[in-house]
């Protein structure tokens, strides 16, 4: 790396849909709906757009669907638009990639959009496409999750009480958030006591199946405050892709992910963070399952590996606490459509970095972080953001 | 639009696996071997690959076995991986992309992979994936091209005889070269009397099911003399999407395609090409069916609207023309990986600038184009490239 983009690309305008069980919308509609929000954020024409990035993760047969339905749906004609696929990774790769051409110098303007329909697709087409042997394994997404998470239990002696705190949370904070999947509190003893999907996480340990989308508008950072005075800069990405067989890997110690510190270390060094326990205000991390949170915290520096359990237990990860995590709800509350969620998370640091997010706004944050995390652990994104 | 990466970025190493039925190769094999080749092309370390972007249609369930099964290949853990996905455009996008973010400086050196396996995935899982709908309707590649070129066919009175020189020139130079999927000549008498796939194009009008992988190695234009004394510079690169229902646009005149228009027009505006077809010596272009590369003679200005049979009738293209398309043989003739294809043609470019192209080799070309028009001429991707 011989450069960094830092306060190189403004985020100008930004916009989400309501995320859910969208039966009534199509992948269209939801492109639109998050498009249309974010240029009216920006207060932007349409035609201003020079380029766009697109990431959505299975938009239907081999991905072969995805650059002209974006330009089918905005009527973005004549220019060029990128489908970027990178796992739970795939939004904020999308976002990477549109930062890197604003800062080439060969776009002034460029859309981002995180797009995805997970919910009126079949299970069965799902199962054809050819995961079906994996799934004969038992190598779904909790299943993979909850290897490692029984390791870091026999590694550091917790149980689901420490987990159960997590979906608390991001329940509480979900609640407070009028375009979450789910607008509802748990209790500690409703997630202990749900139904086992992959011990030790039950229902309430996994993020939903949702459908939504988030759009995002960036500039060149001298061409920001010709929309907004309140842009929010880009002050550092990076991404890591490890092995896809974390599990078979003898050098893996299953109680964390590289892909996660490795993209971190790239992301603070380009943002000239140091100690991102103080110097960050708040973070949308990749909660997948509650563990995951869990590690998180550890694996992207705002504690000791082993210490993830006081940094929940001590609310200091609450929306009151001291390094706020997820204060939109989390992808356990605020939902998971694959694509849509890194643009999401992005909305919401831009949204709480303006001072807008209402009942949920952390006081005065300067700095935020999104993290993405793909695969079976082995895809990491992480976007810095601040004002 | 407001910078050129004219003459920002270097290829210093190319590889290409041969294309064909590579039952006995995987996925990860041929991007092995491509990636390899492209290293020792360079001399280079492959540990001084500081980021990959991949260019992949279909690896799998939902496109989510991309970027990692890349860093399990190549061993190429902790570094981005971007995967790009734009139809039949997706080796040239994935290409675009690298390019960005070289000229945005982030990264000095990075690796591009188009790799595409087709042969051994069964039909019934492509139908099941979601296009059925459509093959039920006739909208099959074969089918879509058909309707324009009968139009073309209407519009300029010409027949299947002018086709038919296009398969003849391009396996003639398929002949010439020992990677191609098909290294035999075939007549004019053979391609007009063989089974019709879709009128008017029969099964020597269609370019094959293929395997196969390519790599470029691009650095920094500064960097590039410390690995060979020959680099070649990017000159232009323009990305144009479109609707993707075409066939149903009162505006589209169903003889040429706009997106591959538009795309030319970004790339020799950034290039500073003001008559295509006395700068540019030769060229690699999408001839998915031979009638597809008349209007791509047209649609890249090497000609007008309606002369392109001409341009292969009276030999202008062929390899001793004064415009050489397809040295290679094209993808009718070198076979059509999907993802693989533009970064394939990239490799030939590269090849017959360095002069290294032996029986198929263009005397001393100093400027050479790569084109890709994906899904029914939706997405069109244009990449000049010189010494």
């Amino acid at each position: 790396m011989v450069e960094s983009l830092k306060d190189k690309v403004a985020i100008v305008g930004v916009g989400c849909t309501k995320f859910g069980d969208l039966y009534d919308h199509s992948l269209q509609d939801l492109m639109v709906e998050a498009a249309e929000m974010a240029y009216e954020d920006a207060g932007i024409e349409p035609d201003l757009i020079e380029a766009a990035w697109l990431g959505t993760f299975s938009p239907g047969f081999g991905g072969g669907k995805a650059s002209i339905t974006l330009a089918d749906a905005l009527r973005l004609y004549g220019k060029p638009i990128t489908r970027v696929e990178n796992f739970c990774a795939t939004g904020t790769d999308a976002f990477r990639n549109a930062c890197l051409a604003i800062v080439a110098g060969l776009y002034e303007i460029v859309l981002v959009i995180g797009a995805e329909k997970l919910k009126d697709r079949p299970v069965r087409g799902l199962r054809r496409e050819g995961v079906h042997p994996y799934l004969d394994a038992g190598s779904t997404a909790p299943g993979v999750f909850a290897l490692a998470a029984n390791r870091y239990f026999h590694e550091f002696d917790i149980d689901r009480h420490v987990l159960a705190k997590v979906a608390v949370k991001n329940h509480h904070n979900g609640a407070l958030n009028p375009k979450a999947h789910f607008q509802r509190e748990v209790t500690e003893e409703q997630v202990l006591n749900a139904p086992i999907i992959a011990y030790p996480f039950g229902l309430y340990d996994c993020c939903p199946t949702t459908d939504g989308a988030a759009a995002a508008i960036l500039c060149r950072a001298d061409r920001a405050r010709s929309f907004r005075d309140d842009p929010v800069l880009v002050k550092g990405i990076g991404l890591a892709v490890m092995t896809g067989k974390p599990y078979f890997d003898p050098t893996f110690d299953y109680i964390g992910f590289r892909s996660t510190k490795l993209a971190a270390q790239q992301a603070y060094e380009m943002a000239g963070i140091k100690n991102p326990r103080q110097e960050i205000d708040l973070a949308e991390v990749h909660d997948c399952f509650t563990w995951t949170e869990i590690t998180n915290y550890e694996d992207l520096g705002f504690c000791k590996k082993g210490e993830g359990r006081y940094f929940i237990e001590e609310g200091r990860s609450a929306l009151g606490g001291d390094l706020p995590v997820n204060p939109s709800g989390g992808l356990k509350s605020f939902g998971h459509p694959v694509g849509a969620s890194g643009v999401r998370m992005i909305y919401e640091i831009v949204t709480q970095l303006r001072g807008q997010a209402g009942p949920r706004q952390v006081p005065n944050p300067e700095l935020g972080l999104v993290h993405n995390l793909g695969g079976p652990g082995s895809v990491a994104c992480v976007v810095i953001l601040g004002r």
